[in-house]
């Protein structure tokens, strides 16, 4: 494959364009990939379809390698098999809907779920027919609150997604580790570096599910990692329960004077000037902290909601997202305060909330819904809001003056404090650390979810009906892309992996002088005639300094410099990367160009790949 | 490559979809290559996708060969371009529109004029940058009103679509040629017959068209030749008109009671039993037939509409749309005619039509809007309605009792009436014969429209501001697949050309000798070893007569049958068409089985492709 830029379909561009907050935004925009049609929505130019492509060729690749069977989904599709599994309403905004000339509800899909149940449901119908996993590398569609980062959060993007169809229990767990080790597979091809991490399911239900995680400091997902070999994405966290402790010897509650502590700051200092305790100073882990919230269902209905939680730990919303799915998290307005003047703002105590209030007839609580941090247990410690403004009250243990977290079997917990580092691994294997990460795969131990509401169930060995348990597999195809883009570059440009770079080799041809084009124009037809795909700067009248710094932008792995060197029979053969591919530049005799540039390009695409993180 | 049956997602229906009217739909659905989701959207199953993504391979290779860059447009796109040129509105409810979760008007493209301009116009600026032809292979969406037929007429669609970008008129005749021959080269290599006729450009625009139909009875398209080489869309023919008649002579008009004659043959009847003529029997050729209908504008306003034409022709609505687009027709409505008390069913003469009844103040038609077929020159002599239920009027003259077509330039005329074979060519190349075809491409000299309306402009040769044209030039690649298998089929199912096929071979084991699948299995594997495409029927408990009706239903071009044979060390290899790779059914001794499959490949695969037909 010969490209030349005398015709390449491409412009680079020198400066930044406005809204692009990171590197392979910027840089893909910049050096010609890929062009922003609408917020979220992206057109591929030439050379950055080239990379897609070779993304999901390894995908492709390692998918079937796996046994899994491609077909293709319409992204138009019906509402009905969504309105079955609740998720037409459930996507809530996040779901792009039109309807068409005769009025029928339609979509565009976010992922295939239901379509994947329906269509083996249509074909298949005995055990035999399964283990069966299918996928696809399509187009979907979600229409996000804040499209952004270019690739990373797009509206229309490219997934890969497969499903696994088995009869049992023991089936799905094959069939899911087997895609796990395809997902390490194709991370390990790409070069791209990647921790898997137990992570919720959200809007997709089931069982159980992992991420694939790119870390990076620009990444949107948070996750943690113990010594010990715990990862999970931030959502996922649970927090270690404290035990609960005796409170026989604990003072009674009393309110107290504290005036102008509208914040745990101000409540603390105060405390400690006015109260204090003879052990220790106060800290804001003493508080018990109560944040209002609103929470947005699907359909748009609004709940307030407090969270009461450790004084020295924030709402994490994302956490709380997770917890509440499919509701969305806002914060509260006046006009939620204003409906309910029992919560006195900065001064709110649990007296006035949920089933501390007392419950109804019907044991429905009176207080606006309240949930606790885990940490909350019954014997617990606080000083909190008393209700009035200028006033806290100290001593009030949980379990005795209100309903501890969790107790007597109460589902009043949220886990919805952050995480900080530091923090114990649920699982007892140490501290836990925090990192960054791009989601570029996420798999899901579905279960029955979809197989039940849709109605797919096969005859099994005994000729009794069976439901199908089902695995769901997704790789952001567009999405690595990016990753592949920020784990590959440096303040000039991209600098890509030769497994997916647009091109193996970038001749450049510099001067003026007819020989030196003659020689670069026989070194790139004799490599692409050897099945190299070369990049061949052939511009007549562009001067060296733009076309190596075009060069660097596009970043194709190895250059090839045809210039001076000439005169003495050589040519400059260099990796975009000081240190890959031998040393650096090199010098070689103008006939020995081909063969030379032919190794390295074999010892770049034999080069090490990604690798998981322990 | 080689596929199990055994594990094949598949599943061949003995039964015929009950939506299905023509073979490929038929076809395709019992051998399982598609599957409906919503009327008119399809899924791509396993076969179904290779087969897809062969044809797409034939296209894309032939694009690269003329030259032409690949990008990727989104499909889900703003709608302010589809404003500026108009198209927002035109497509009317063909149009796939939706809101996004902010209130912005979004389209599902149809096709992709407007964003390739705004594109090459962000990029390029000088006339040293064209020409340049780009395309995409994409997934296209059109709300149809009658979606059928499977993939021939369906609302999500895969299209090739190219454009070109030239800064003159010259560059465009070239860049148009060029990708003529393309389209010619893509046809010839899938080995499918077409035809190339001259076409109307709708929607689209643009100076001049050709399209290239596929011959077969079941095409949506009727099209026109002469022995003298004259080829056209039937939309496109245009009336041979004839010479004006002098009336001098011609009788007044005179009404008569022609009672219980709505239509043109109780009329001819009644005519020649009350008022015949010496020379001799009248015949509808002799009626002057108006015909009510209403146009509704893409953005649903309705306008009556009455064409005039000889009573021995039909209205045909398709050419009637063509002339009118975008608007699109319809029957008229009894509350049509409620408003219009002056047209008399069965009885409407053209003084109550348009300027024959009068004109307002501003020279505006007082009747509904009328229109005559070119036929109606000065001169010619009619029988036709006289308003007046029972009655006729017979020897109206038109240019002397009404305004006739096309008089002192008034712009009354329409090409509305049916093209009937024997017609003269235009180019008086001989009389016409009519066909049928499907549409698999369309080839549009845009010229300056788009480029206009976006601001597409470079600097020309003399630093002076030039607006680019353009060319466009779609080929429906699904229906492409659509149009082989009707072409490529018998009563057993499906027989693709070996260019396109999913597999090259299909390999059947019958019986259950395990030496059988033992022979069978090393011949699949070793051809499947050597690059050929193999389908292997490896199911144990499946009868020779499934295998054998599964396999001539999928169409695989060569079977391999091992089976009793091979006790005598034979196996049986024949092409599913007969006549195709040799003379049939050989019997071929197990050991070169392999080698021979390999030459009777090569064979169909050289063999011969499509071609024009004159």
């Amino acid at each position: 494959m010969l490209l030349r830029m005398s015709s390449l379909f491409v412009r680079t561009l020198r400066e930044d364009p406005a809204d692009a907050e990171v590197a392979s935004h910027r840089l893909l925009v910049r050096a010609g990939y890929i062009r922003r049609a609408a917020p979220g929505i992206y057109t591929w130019l030439p050379l950055g379809l080239r990379v897609l492509r070779k993304v999901e060729a390894v995908v492709r690749e390692e998918m079937e390698a796996a046994g899994a069977q491609e077909v293709h989904f319409p992204a138009l599709l019906p509402k009905e098999p969504y309105e079955a599994t609740g998720r037409w309403t459930e996507y809530g905004p996040n779901l792009f809907r039109l309807r068409d000339r005769k009025g029928a509800d339609l979509l565009l899909a976010p992922t295939h779920e239901e379509l994947f149940t329906l269509l083996v449901k249509d074909l298949y119908s005995s055990y035999k027919d399964l283990p069966l996993t299918l996928f696809q590398i399509q187009t979907k569609y979600r229409d996000e609150a804040r499209p952004r980062a270019g690739l990373i959060r797009g509206r229309e993007f490219v997934m890969k997604d497969a499903y696994s169809f088995d009869v049992d229990d023991e089936g799905l767990d094959a069939s899911y580790a087997n895609q796990r080790a395809a997902y390490q597979r194709v991370f390990q091809r790409l070069g791209l570096e990647y921790v898997v991490v137990a992570a919720t399911s959200g809007a997709m239900g089931g069982s159980r599910s992992e991420e694939f995680l790119n870390p990076t400091q620009i990444g949107e997902d948070t996750f943690v990692r113990s010594a010990g070999g715990y990862a999970a994405n931030v959502e996922a966290v649970t927090t270690v329960v404290p035990p609960a402790v005796p409170w026989d010897d604990a003072p009674a509650a009393h309110v107290e004077d504290t005036p102008d502590t509208p914040t745990i700051d101000s409540l603390v200092a105060v405390a400690n000037a006015r109260f204090a305790r003879p052990d220790r100073e106060w800290t804001a882990a003493d508080t018990l902290k109560n944040v209002v919230l609103a929470l947005v269902s699907p359909t748009g209905e609004r709940e307030l909601l407090v969270v009461g939680l450790p004084g020295d730990r924030e709402v994490d919303l994302k956490r709380l997202e997770a917890a509440v799915a499919p509701a969305e998290v806002e914060t509260a307005t006046e006009a939620d305060f204003a409906r309910h003047p029992e919560l006195v703002r900065g001064y709110i105590g649990p007296g006035v909330l949920g089933a501390n209030r007392g419950v109804d007839a019907d044991g429905a609580p009176l207080g606006v819904r309240y949930l606790l941090d885990p940490r909350v247990v019954p014997g617990t410690r606080w000083i909190t809001g008393a209700d009035v403004p200028g006033r806290h009250v100290f001593d009030l243990v949980a379990g005795r003056d209100f309903i501890a977290a969790g107790q007597d079997g109460a589902e009043n917990t949220v886990e919805a404090a952050e995480v900080r580092a530091g923090d114990p691994a649920p699982d007892g294997s140490g501290p836990l650390e925090l990192a960054r990460g791009i989601e570029i795969g996420h798999i899901f131990a579905l279960g029955r979810k979809y197989a039940d509401a849709l109605g797919l169930t096969v005859l099994d060995r005994n000729g009794k009906s069976v439901v199908v348990t089902m695995g769901s597999y997704g790789i952001g195809v567009s999405r690595v892309m990016a990753a592949l883009a920020e784990a590959n570059h440096d303040d000039a440009g991209l600098a890509w992996p030769a497994q997916v770079a647009p091109a193996h080799v970038h001749v450049v041809a510099t001067g003026k002088d007819p020989a030196v084009f003659a020689a670069a124009e026989s070194i790139a037809t004799t490599l692409a005639g050897r099945g190299t795909a070369v990049l061949y700067d052939d511009r007549p009248k562009v001067s060296p300094g733009v076309k190596f710094a075009d060069a660097e932008l596009l970043g194709v792995p190895l250059l090839v410099v045809v210039g001076r060197g000439l005169a003495d029979g050589v040519v400059e053969v260099r990796p975009r990367r000081a240190g890959q591919a031998g040393t650096g530049a090199e010098q070689v005799p103008v006939e020995r160009a081909a063969d030379r540039v032919g190794e390295l390009v074999d010892a770049l695409l034999a080069g090490s790949g990604g690798s998981e993180q322990a």
